[in-house]
């Protein structure tokens, strides 16, 4: 175990739902935590500050992309992660492995790894838990993840058995490679697509092993909603309540709250960016296209619910001419905003639990989004 | 006169150069000063903020790009361009004149104005220089252009004569068009393409209407720098000291210095931020291209005497990264550091007015202009 390297508390709880703060070298997050994505060394658009703003702890950054390019060994020359994009908080990265299997071409995955060809350059590499784990190191990420397959959906029960008990194999790996600092983490994935039973022969397993968290993988691929919270049902009562929690690249607002019922404490997702940048605001009625005819005039924000810097300074027609006259403010505004409304959500979740009232906090959600956008001025 | 509308004092003065402070119903600004070009109403990638941190005191908004999209109809019903666009700060817009000949299709010069169909959807406009007055009242502009043409570089005298001529009985028309307003003014716009007679005769005739300021437009239109300087050789000393005075479109640091010598108050240009957005970066040592190799390493910031945001937190290896990655915080970090930059050039040759130390000033920036980039570490 490495329960001194990054220590978690939980603070309170509400049914499964959990209240909770993580410590790490490079101060605290607040659980349930939303991390904004930040792929490249860069929340797409923002100044670091503006991430702050918008109440965010935690950024993720891709380790697949980072290592192609600038490479990982640029940025622990330059001074680690934090230092390079000028973020002082929390770091969480990814291991690679999953946009090895989108975005790489001609990989191959053997017991050894992957090897694959970048998409920039079609340059060879090889990423192995060994190398998944120097990399996370060079970047100096305060949690890395294990280096995993996410199991493509669907899969036939032998092959999801077959990807999560290499997964398992490469868990082990990873760990052995870990090196251990205080307030940096390891944190293992479970695997096993959609089967209850390879769920929970994963979690054990992780568990087995020992990690300073446990994040469940290959969800949020394809498989709906309900069936993703199936999954969770199925898993996380193999899951120690002592260590965080993390739902992979989830979710939708809806999706986000259903997990935090279910005891999941730590989420990333690029919905509040990438549709930000083609226009989609998320607001407490449900989202809205902003570049929709119907906004050009309205001298409303786009959420007048909302205390974020677009809502507080900014019309819905603003934004729609920006959007339109393709302004690079456009996207920013939005992306502002939508984090914001993001970082609000497990600001609601974080207090409801502790109140002990997330039952009402969840129907007055959905009660909220179901009641569509502002009726027209 | 409109000597009321917009109050001008000028509170120094070295040789031919002025320091000054122009005063606006939306706040003052020091003069000589650098306006930041915010074409579609926004600085293409900043927020608001962003742009005042850089020192901006006034921003140049255009005519012809707001008319189009999203008309100037539209931005006064939601209150005026500094609400729409959240700059409370002063604003000039330009007349429209330019952009119609540079971008617009189909275009037709007649004695009652310029006809012209949009670059955006081929729709049919009018501009005449009371639809220009009219535009920019609904705008809020601060500082009013007067309709011109933008007499083609290079043209023979004869039809350098004929069109400046033109423009002449427009800025009439302009003025007996023009609301008055306390804080709000219009300034001409001396043509005459490099004619030295002509500039004369264009600056008279403008004087004997009478405006707020001058502009001598015209210029920075492919004729170089050395014309440039003898045209404002021949042209200052036929324009009131009493009044601010405008050069249009310019331009380069060495430019802005050279026009500041010859009394200039006042200038407008894109290439801070549009070079900022193809990678160049301005620095007290001459510009960089940040896309170069010799950068990708770098750990010093791009000027390492430069106080901004991106030179006080990022280095050249971090922005080299962004520009080749895309990602649209290089531009945006480019864009912080040479708007900085310009505003910290205004306010060193305003300092040196003050001193009466402008020559010496002047030959140290071109000292340090041709010292060229720092050497490898």
């Amino acid at each position: 175990m490495t329960e001194d390297a990054l220590k978690y508390e939980v603070l309170a709880s509400d049914g499964a739902a959990r209240r909770g703060r993580l410590h790490t070298a490079h101060g605290t997050a607040e659980t349930p935590a939303f991390m904004t994505v930040g792929t490249a060394g860069t929340v797409k658009g923002l100044l670091p500050e503006n991430v702050a703003d918008t109440g965010a702890e935690i950024v993720l950054g891709n380790t697949y992309h980072l290592m192609l390019r600038p490479t990982a060994e640029r940025i622990a020359e330059l001074g680690g992660l934090h230092k390079f994009m000028n973020w002082n908080k929390p770091i969480l990265t990814d291991s690679g492995g999953y946009q090895v299997m989108s975005l790489s071409e001609l990989r191959k995955i053997t017991e050894e790894g992957v090897a694959f060809r970048s998409h920039l350059d079609g340059s060879r590499h090889n990423l192995t838990p060994e190398r998944a784990m120097d990399i996370q190191c060079l970047l100096d990420s305060n949690i890395t993840m294990v280096l995993d397959e996410c199991t493509p959906y669907p899969a036939e029960p032998d092959v999801a058995a077959d990807s999560m008990r290499r997964s398992m194999r490469w868990a082990q790996r990873c760990k052995d490679a870990f090196i251990k600092r205080p307030g940096y983490g390891l944190f293992g994935i479970v695997q096993g697509s959609v089967y209850p039973d390879l769920r929970q022969e994963s979690a054990e397993a992780l568990q087995e092993i020992g990690f300073d968290g446990y994040a469940v993988g290959g969800l949020a691929v394809g498989e709906g909603q309900e069936v993703m919270f199936e999954v969770l049902d199925a898993t996380m009562p193999h899951l120690t309540r002592e260590r965080p929690r993390y739902l992979m690249g989830v979710g939708k607002p809806s999706d986000i709250v259903g997990a935090v019922q279910r005891g999941i404490d730590m989420f990333d997702c690029v919905l509040p960016t990438r549709s930000g940048r083609t226009g989609q605001g998320f607001t407490r009625r449900g989202p809205i296209n902003i570049r929709n005819a119907r906004h050009q005039a309205d001298p409303r924000p786009i959420d007048p619910d909302c205390g974020c810097k677009t809502c507080s300074s900014y019309s819905r027609a603003y934004v729609h001419h920006l959007v339109k006259a393709n302004e690079m403010l456009g996207p920013i505004l939005l992306t502002i905003h939508n984090l914001h409304y993001y970082q609000e959500l497990m600001a609601g979740l974080r207090d409801a639990i502790e109140k002990g009232e997330l039952d009402a906090f969840v129907s007055a959600f959905h009660r909220q989004q179901a009641a569509g956008d502002l009726p027209p001025l």
